[in-house]
Order: structure tokens, then C-alpha cells, then sequence
């Protein structure tokens, strides 16, 4: 297992780390198999999604700011119950399969760090798991 | 890994692919392990959900379309933000266990290809992994 | 696979069950791997969030109850699309690392199984799957 760090610089920022991950699966050195990302956090996620236009990341920061209303009435004090929400609904973990030797992602997609609480300082697990076949 | 393609017919439509991963299970011929589901799409996702009443898919994809509106102010020019928004909230991948060399679904439970942005050919990939135990 | 039995007492009820899961790892005596949380229902769904402060999840309960209209109109009959939409949002799984024996969960992470239509007996299997290397 691997940890990435990732520095956030916004409240709501979603944060291409397409680069590390596969970096970790090329120094994994595993030819086939499946890689997890995973985030330790509770007011982050991870996502795939477009990583060709920078407009797209910007517009889902967005669509999730309003899918969720920062003030609620909400009974938690520490005022980030959006973020815990929006974290709920992206999720923690992705799934990419391997081969040879690389992620197999779609034309335009990339892995995201969705932070919703930041800016703050991020960590991410990266585990590959060689096929047993 | 095989590639399972799916034709779809809407701008938003769940499409049960169930049986096409099944088919995918038994020719891996592999009795107990997991099988990966993962769309390479930025604009379609995988779910699982009931595929006994046809209503409840219809009904779903009347959920999505109201959950993001598809006209923002946003700023990716090619009008689908809201297919990407929403193919962001389902998920790129799903997992299901594989047991007696089938896939381990509650009993109500199919697997839909989730289409944000057609009518579209998609694909599927799928990937069994034997346990090692 | 090892089945956790759930019994919920509301109709949208986030309940932890961190502790059943950790001891099916404990019990398989895998010390590294991946566990895989699933759930059978097309009405509930797992999750994994803040577990130290309980306000998140009663938040979290009320964010979901806003997110999605419990009337429609929908063409399903039993009353329950919400419940099946608000379970396609959250995920039917999650996956969590394994490490020297034990859950690799972040300080404040938390797996929870998501009632959306209680108070029902619920059902998790969990799964610990082995490393390779």
C-alpha cells in the first residue's frame, strides 16, 4: 500500500491525481491486475471522470456546492455536514483494472481527489493487486 | 477482461446487463472470487438496483435527471455537465462476488449500464478474479 | 463470505457496523488483503463515514430524506423509489484495505449500512480476500 499526499487549495476542489496513482502501479510493477484508490477521509472522496477539459472539474465542484446546502438547520457542530454528505456520495474508493503494467482508464478519463473541506493537506491509498491467473 | 458492448437508445437510460456479465462468470469458469463491472465512460456508470419491476429503472432515471439540472450557467461547452455530474454520483464500477461459479446478487438485485448522455454505443468491462484461498 | 444480520429501526437510518465487520476480518486471519462490504438489498446501501461524533449520521439521514422526494410521481407501486434511488447514490459496496491483520479506516471512518426503507432486517456480506505477493 501506498499513501499519495495531496495538497488542497480550495473548500470544494477536485484535484487530478491521475499521474500519482499510476505512478504507483508502474513502480508495483505489476503486469495484470486491479488497483484501488482509496481516501482515509470523511469530508473527501475519489472520483473518475474527465480529465481533458478543466472546465468539467470545475462545473462538478459546482453542481455538488448545490447539490447539498452548506447551512442546514444540521445538529453537527463543526459546520461541514455538506462536506461529510457530498463525501457520502462520491464514495471513498475507485476501482481501475491493470494491464500490462498500466491502468486501463477510458480515453478521457482521470482519477480525482474530490475535497470538500479544504484547503487542507490529503492523503490517498493506493494498493495494486496482481491477477492470480 | 472482456468488453461487453451495450447500445443505448436515450439521453438517459438504465440499460439491465445482468445477464451479459453472467455470460462473462461462467465462461471465466472461475467458482469463488469477485467480478469487477467498470465503464470507461465519463458521461455513463454502473449501478445495481432492482430489476424485477421495469418502473423502478424508469422511475430512477426520472430521479437523476432532476437531481442535476441539465441547463446550468456552466461552463464546459458541450452541454452534458449534468451527464458527467451524474455519472460521478453513481460510480464507475461496481463489485460482486462470484460463489459455486455464480455472481452472488440479492435476490431483487441486476446491474445497469447507466446512460447520461445518449443514444451511444458503451462498453463494459469485466473482470473476474479468483480468491486465492 | 460471511453474512452480518442488521436490524434496522427507521425508515432512513444510517447504522454502524464497524465492529461486525472488523471481527469477520479478525476471524478470517487475513493480515494483508482487501475486505469487500456488500449489501443484497436495492434499498439500502453501505457507506463509509464520520462514526466519532453520531450527529453526522443523523445529518447524514436528513440530507438523504432532502436529497430525493419520498412522493413522486413515480411509476413504481410500492412507495419506495426514493428508497431505491437513495441506495443507487450511496453504492451497494465498499472496499477497505487489510493490513498486519486489522481494517486499514481513517481516525474518523466508520462503515455504515443505509436504511432507506426500515425499520427490515438487513443483510452484509463481507469478504476478505488475500495479497498475493
Amino acid at each position: 500500500m501506498e499513501t499519495v499526499r495531496v495538497k488542497t487549495g480550495r473548500r470544494t476542489q477536485l484535484v487530478d491525481v491521475t499521474a500519482a496513482v499510476e505512478r504507483v502501479v508502474i513502480e508495483a510493477g505489476v503486469l495484470s491486475g486491479v488497483c484501488y484508490v482509496y481516501v482515509p477521509h470523511t469530508t473527501a472522496g475519489v472520483t473518475i471522470n474527465e480529465h481533458a477539459d478543466p472546465d468539467v472539474a470545475t462545473d462538478l465542484e459546482g453542481v455538488f456546492d448545490r447539490l447539498v446546502p452548506h447551512s442546514g438547520p444540521y445538529r453537527h457542530s463543526e459546520g461541514n455536514t455538506d462536506s461529510h454528505a457530498k463525501a457520502m456520495i462520491v464514495g471513498a474508493s475507485q476501482v481501475v483494472f491493470v494491464a500490462q503494467g498500466w491502468l486501463v482508464l477510458g480515453r478521457w478519463q482521470g482519477i480525482f481527489l474530490c475535497e470538500f473541506d479544504g484547503p487542507r493537506e490529503r492523503k490517498i491509498f493506493v494498493r495494486v493487486e496482481r491477477s492470480k491467473s
